[in-house]
């Protein structure tokens, strides 16, 4: 068999890299300006650690083997089971612990358009507290990295799944039908009231029963939601920016009050965030509950919807600034004069690395890897105390001195 | 079972990331300043892409299991493989490829002190040229890392495999014992000849002999070691930080002729960085030879290294700058007021998220998490537009205006 990357997995070329790194610099830097701090577990967690946290389904899906000394182990299935390990086993972090992770996670399921058996998430999570301003503070967090990532138009939908009054009057819909009620209900905001009703129709409701279940959506905000959109008002976010949604329902067993989404308008994809408060999982690793809240971005679908909205479209396609050509090997010396020189202004530089190769190789080179400039340097340059820039786009040449050199690349 | 970290595996809670992000992101500054560009490979293989490639007794140690459809798939037990397979099933890639590649790898070893079986490896390699342009470069990368992470005395060492005269005279020395040869003389430097020949005589060969041996070594450096000790010369490496060492024999079955290592003075845990030419890797893959050249960075040995010699202590312990604290519930606006001007000004701040935790106990909390500032605004500050700031260090407090606060929050 000729080799391959396994399938439902990738690599990230160099001009993909480029975008990822954007991204995830800037989910960085935002986790950090909001006191979040990194965390970083291991790939292998003991498989007990793991399954019997998401559900029957969700267990068929990790990663999971014998090692050589006979420990049943799995590839980590999501960053937020590895966190609570960490809180069990660190009974001394300082409280509230907030953390932010990325890295990637495992899950064997079956491959399909833009879903993948590997993937990074990007996690920021506040254990033991119950404040909403907790929730508040994670939702701000997603609207600033959006803002920041050049997204215009978004909104953060929000719910308490808490609501005592989730419906304003009690139904009699049967325990195996409810979660299909709900999973139907969080289409509310894609598909509208009628998409609903026709969808509960097919699923054996009658008509009338339908659009009973919609019209009784209670749409009273809690005194948590309330307290939350207190907070985003006070921080100075746009109403615009933020909605409550009474029919988000996400993980209905997992979730415990607050839960959030995070939509790009346009963006069809799906949300590109997603979180809420979970404060019954810990307590599966230390016996006792503590308050969590968090939420995680999904970097494959930020990327695709940034794509669609042309964000990344003036990101530069390589770090390297510039390529010093090497005219041919008696040049070479100053060709590494140069190199050295531009490294030395902290300017990404590449040097050619085969003297003999001829230039105009060289140059197609350069366009290939899709660096901006190419610097030749020649018995005539040598002779005038200067270098050749070639801008590679407009394919315009000028010759500089050295300062000047470094001011031009530098400014770019 | 309580819950814990799988056995010889590690989490990396914030104050240890804090150090692994400054050696990584350096050693990303220093790659992209040469023009190396980023690889992300998967986690997982083709079982039959890793295996054979090591060695046998590596083989044993590769994580390797079946999936759910019944493929033989393994964990990554190195970058080099990888990047060997992405070689070859992207036969378009612009040649050379400079790629530089961080990610963790997994090996079944034995655990013991200071060694894991997931670490973080981070490597550079060139591929596509046999210029010794090339190796000098990855040499230079090297010494300019360790020099921007504040290194102060260290060396390259430098050797070439395919110097036909290794050995001045031809010895009968059996093939089974040529190994154990090239491995004590590895310890050259180390432990000295006297040290070397005692070794020799304890694996059976008379002191006469042993002492032959080691006479006999070659120290006449080939060609390639002349042209990549020209460049390093031509880029301004000063002679005090690389050395020729003809007994440097690493991977005989693996490199073809450069090889180097990164010798940190005074830090015994042995080199912080190994590679060298391999020219017959990739044709394993491809059916056709390409050279490459490349080296890797451990960044466990370079941060116990770094740790020894004091290189990261005066790193911030944490990225936040200021934990903005709430003197009571009535006055949580104004907290919240203030944080948010603190984080427009892209100061990395913690706000207390508990309204009715008392002060002491914040301030505690700020202490514990080696925040060095802490903000209190309660009625006097508020009557004096005023806030104060605690320096957590020396407990000084002054009171300031807004303005006054951001620069000094910047300034540090």
């Amino acid at each position: 068999m000729a080799p391959q990357t396994l399938k439902g997995f990738r690599d990230f070329l160099p001009e993909e890299m480029a975008i990822r790194q954007k991204v995830i610099n800037t989910l960085k830097e935002v986790f950090e300006l909001y006191g979040f701090l990194p965390l970083e577990t291991p790939a292998l967690e003991y498989a007990e650690t793991l399954l019997g946290k998401y559900g029957d389904e969700a267990d068929k899906l990790i990663y999971k083997f014998k090692d050589l000394g006979g420990r049943e182990i799995g590839l980590r299935y999501d960053l937020t089971v590895p966190l609570a390990r960490v809180i069990a086993t660190n009974p001394d972090l300082p409280m509230p612990f907030k953390r932010y992770q990325i890295q990637p996670v495992w899950r064997a399921d079956k491959p399909q358009a833009g879903r993948y058996r590997e993937f990074l998430q990007c996690d920021a999570d506040i254990i033991g507290t119950n404040s909403s301003l907790a929730d508040a503070e994670l939702i701000m967090v997603a609207i600033k990295a959006l803002k920041l990532l050049g997204f215009k138009n978004f909104k953060a939908l929000i719910n308490d799944l808490s609501n005592p009054y989730f419906f304003k009057t009690s139904f009699d819909i049967p325990n195996d039908k409810l979660l299909l009620v709900f999973r139907k209900l969080d289409k509310l905001n894609k598909i509208g009231k009628d998409g609903v009703i026709n969808e509960l129709v097919n699923d054996g409701f009658t008509p009338e029963r339908a659009r009973e279940i919609i019209e009784n959506l209670n749409d009273q905000p809690t005194e948590r939601i309330d307290q939350i959109f207190d907070y985003l008002d006070k921080n100075g976010v746009p109403k615009s920016q933020y909605q409550f949604l009474p029919s988000l329902t996400r993980g209905l067993d997992y979730y415990t009050s607050t839960v959030f989404e995070m939509a790009i308008d346009d963006y069809l994809g799906g949300s590109v965030a997603g979180g809420g408060r979970y404060d019954r999982l810990i307590g599966q690793f230390t016996g006792k509950d503590l308050p969590a809240t968090g939420f995680s971005f999904g970097i494959d679908r930020l990327i695709e919807a940034g794509k669609q909205q042309g964000i990344f479209k003036n990101l530069p396609k390589t770090s390297t600034k510039v390529l010093v050509s090497i005219f041919s090997p008696e040049y070479l010396k100053n060709s590494i004069e140069i190199a050295n020189g531009l490294r030395t202004e902290n300017i990404p530089t590449e040097l050619y690395l085969d003297p003999e190769t001829k230039l105009d190789k060289q140059l197609k080179y350069a366009d290939k890897k899709k660096i901006p400039f190419v610097i030749i340097i020649g018995p005539e340059e040598i002779n005038n105390k200067m270098v050749t820039i070639k801008e590679m786009k407009t394919g315009e040449q000028e010759a500089l001195p050295l300062k000047k050199l470094v001011e031009k690349l530098s400014g770019n």
